[in-house]
């Protein structure tokens, strides 16, 4: 996609991103990089003994892989100014190794704050079996045509 | 820390986390691991260019990083059930290459579920210039002793 | 941009991609993954005897991050049969620490071969300098829209 | 092995590095690092659709692994100039997580170029079932004795 | 835990940590870092003709993240002069891809050096199925309290 | 190198590597994948408060080094059969990052085994300054011809 300007952003508009599975090594790799070895992410043994049975990625890795997957559309590339809030985020469901998420994207209000812009979006995430397992409202300051 | 149950948090407890210099190399495996190479965070020259005058991290690299400092304090580790969701999140100051950053956590409020209890917990991350990057609610659902 | 189809390619068309800046971070990772260190790329006191003066970036990571730059773009994602070959790919000025580079293409021949297309496109990564560091013929098969 | 001289190669000369088995893990990273998502790497419900039936790895990272594989037998430790070229390199086999590579290499010209000398090598890779990869042939210039 | 002074230590004071589960992605990963791709650990198809039958974790990975096991603690955190040494550190059983660790510590002697004390501490670690797999003294130098 | 098995060893045989420049990543990603995120290996800002005035690697990530460096000499490629122990390990000056180190081996000492030998490695790290910044004594079973 091209990068969008504020005036390009529709109420209702909605994005669909590509799928990522979500692997051992993500998970392990995420750990590394924030520093949080819960054993419900990374202890196999002890993953058996909770109610999910096995390990579970970190809300967080779907979060960041889901801002990931909105970007790569590139229709922020060299327009947002900001990316500077998140509401309501809920983790809905668990996401096991192996999953494969999408994520989906509705704009469901524009401000203009003068020099730019303000968008919210509706996010969610979704795996191949059809369960949301994350949703949230992003507000991102984008930049005007003018 | 130990890990806490829901009986062992009080309100108003507040914990403090040590730091953690955001690198270059933080920055480039955020962005590899999620995919997220939007300029502003891993192109130099176009970063010259924006407001900043240099790359900033991903909100989401910072979000995540307090999300592991904080779980590293091992007050959760074997007693969290769910880290269920995120209120209120705000990116609130610029986080360039080389700041330290540590993270601040208030229990602000406390609501018994039956077999299990809930915990708000206001967080914020401080770098080393005294300025708050982020602050946000957290919500985790946490084990009981009974 | 939409997944191209090979119906929608026409012979002279060009594409740019946004900017990366090669870090010592990627140099590292890449040499790690590769298994790739030979000094020239990871040791600064070597490096300073060459006639370049200190460490330069793999090749194979600049025509790497080429790829990955170009793949970006979308306009191959969900029609790409293979990527199947380089023709004439030359290194032709060092990537250094700190550099950032970016991808373009040009495509200079078409040829349809029944159930799907091979579309034969130059690449080239410049820096900013100005200076080509890399240039070679990439060979992909496409799909056909019918 | 020792580094080579211009004058230590031998036309007809030939290498065998060891092995590697190319894991999930591997192909997530070069994803990461490289930001080439496309689905047919990384995406297993998508990959489950196409002729390959399952994920295959980045031709470029197998190339990558090739020169890594070949790097690591110490020839070209302290007497390459320059890796400077590739031609011909086509890639004529999936390579699955999984799969265990191993690069084979055969000197097939000697230029003397005054200062220094360049080495025209055919390499391949061969997986486990004796299936070629990836063949090409690689130009490098290297240091003379003198 | 709290950062534990010279002071705090006690002869004979057992420490065990959480688990955590050693995956390919971490011995790819440690083979990458370190640069050691010995065919034991990262070939599956040489590793099937060895006495094990299958790759195994670096002996080094294992101590690795045993001392990270460990940090996470805490007690260490902000009183650690210097982690100076180790001695009779033994490889005692092999690390498969899958198997979860645990390290324990007990500390076997304190010297009072004046300005600091150095605490002995004989470390071991443990897989699932009870095998030791590693075991050693760490030598630690560590504040006083006054 | 070629593989080496015991009856080519001999007493007094030395070895030297070629060198390694140790990076921020390189510290960054070694705390990521252990867990070890002491603030001496990575908070800038108390590292400023130490001794060292700076920030300094885990001694494990420079014994890890070592062993990379000296595995890719391939002297043990496919001749080891266990890398079992290591003895008086000790971490004498610290790495700071930027600084470049090379490994040293001698071998100390052969014993026969029947179907194996032993051989006892004296190995060192030197950096750019020449200052030993580490030395240990390494246990290896190695092959016989036979």
């Amino acid at each position: 996609m091209q990068s969008l300007y504020f005036e390009d952003f529709q109420e209702g508009m909605e994005l669909e991103t590509v799928g990522r599975t979500v692997t051992e090594a993500d998970i392990v790799m995420f750990a590394a990089l924030t520093g949080d070895w819960n054993p419900i992410h990374v202890d196999a043994e002890y993953a058996k003994t909770t109610i999910f049975g096995q390990r579970i990625a970190h809300g967080t890795l779907t979060f960041s892989i889901m801002t990931g997957l909105l970007m790569r559309l590139g229709f922020l590339e060299e327009t947002v100014v900001a990316f500077y809030g998140v509401d309501r985020l809920r983790f809905t469901n668990p996401v096991f190794i192996g999953d494969t998420i999408k994520a989906r994207a509705k704009v469901v209000e524009k401000q203009d704050r003068g020099q730019f812009g303000v968008v919210k979006i509706e996010a969610s995430v979704v795996k191949q079996t059809g369960d949301v397992v994350l949703n949230c409202i992003l507000r991102v300051a984008v930049k005007k045509k003018g």
